[in-house]
């Protein structure tokens, strides 16, 4: 079983630069999540964008989604900014002949307290349950496209009425 | 949404006795794990067995599927030793109106570079994304009962051809 | 034994803001990082200030400075960002009558890889073996005031020739 | 600076063996440790012993003597299981010319919550502030050879009076 990875930075990705005494989005970081454990599963990651998903534009949604659009494989998942990752998975949702399962972090993947991890555990889990469509893990919850939001002030993803 | 959560003992649980220079298994972990995160999920734990699972008997899990069985929830996460959860997975697919994926980890869940997180979120992900039926999620691959194996030297879950 | 902690800020308390997408100076790590052992020491943290130590003045460390003058113990701990703490060191000098052991993170304490714990370790183990005066514990090194530099491109401390 | 280590095993390298569900004595694992920071020494480690140390003799403790005694450096640290620490301690007594720090871990050094990065810290700082003699660094405090003793139901290191 192979999984495509596209990614695109947000919070997961940050890291920290002493020189600057500031946070930049580095590379991506799911590949070492991955790796860490003992998988039986193949995985390819594909860096697209590395940047905070306020600042992702049309051009850039297009862009990920020619580019999961031109992958063979129908497993794909995407890692993403928390902020617009509901406003990406609509973009994506024309997509129908693959499960598409987008991620992130509320955390930088750096952290001790991170829900990278997880959060990769869900989406690995549920890309290889679902139908084809384009689907949230996030939050311990996995949502359909157009049916979520980020609640800002929780914390959490949640579904959208 | 809520998960039932059926735990049984096994790596996940082991926990190391400075007073006696041994380890044992101890209370579940999966609830702590759980609790780390700021999930949109509610569940409940329930602490069935504390057992290494080469030592589990037809009795014991006799035990786990009366448990589960008298559970009306349909979201059903089971914690297990590593050793012979396939079996234990195999004796739980009679009860067929639920979803039922069971996990462990291949070190315990107080060791840094433990599975337990990783395999609970491949376990969160796809408890709500399967229909029902009993699996098995491990090495970041979910099986289905009955065609899954341990494979001790390579210390991976893998298809049982 | 009773050890004070006087608190400036730093990269050691430097945290991710999901809200603003930003880092910032937050609360004291230190009590947490060694609330978080078993350890037969007594310490008080006092936060004196919360900055990055590019931007600490001559009055913030005349502050700091009073702040240890006025503490009756004689064993302190700093924590302090890396970039300036060899001038803190020098402006501290002064106050000879107790043994101040500075030291701070390359990394955030909230980081996985955080040489917090372990620079927090190697400046509680220096200060109740030192005699009276003032030292910096970085990288693994005991450094006397005025006689230590930060090589920023190396990423460590070192003696200043 | 170097400091040479001599490992004789103790819960701070005790493993987790899946493949034997036990736990049992492995490599020592002071080197990982020293060498995830970034630091400004240079270390030596030598494995003298892999042995829980309510197994040690007299031999042992000899041959640990002995090794230490044939090593030109004063700078001197050792692992050690924290049963029996102190009276390794008071065999080393008789090694003047060095400054002999031991130190151990009450979990395992693969453990989320070990205090061996800590402990090691601690040594490290101490080992090059103190003046020659054998002295344990547990708990956060610095002991001299003979005046310390592991209080087990508390999980401490304490003042023999």
């Amino acid at each position: 079983m192979k999984i495509d990875i596209f990614c695109t930075g947000g919070t997961i990705d940050k890291i920290y630069f002493d020189a600057k005494s500031d946070y930049q989005v580095g590379e991506p970081k799911v590949g070492r999540i991955l790796e860490a454990y003992n998988l039986n599963i193949d995985f390819e990651v594909h860096s697209v964008l590395k940047k905070d998903s306020l600042e992702m534009t049309d051009q850039d949604r297009q862009q990920l989604k020619d580019a999961i659009s031109s992958c063979s494989n129908d497993l794909i998942l995407v890692t993403h900014g928390t902020d617009t990752m509901p406003e990406t998975a609509d973009v994506l949702k024309d997509l129908t002949d693959k499960t598409i399962v987008m991620f992130g972090a509320m955390e930088p993947a750096m952290y001790k307290t991170s829900d990278a991890e997880f959060n990769a555990g869900c989406a690995v889990g549920a890309v290889q349950s679902l139908p084809k469509g384009v689907y949230i893990a996030m939050s311990g919850r996995i949502f359909e496209a157009g049916k979520v939001k980020k609640n800002v002030e929780k914390g959490i993803f949640e579904i959208k009425e």
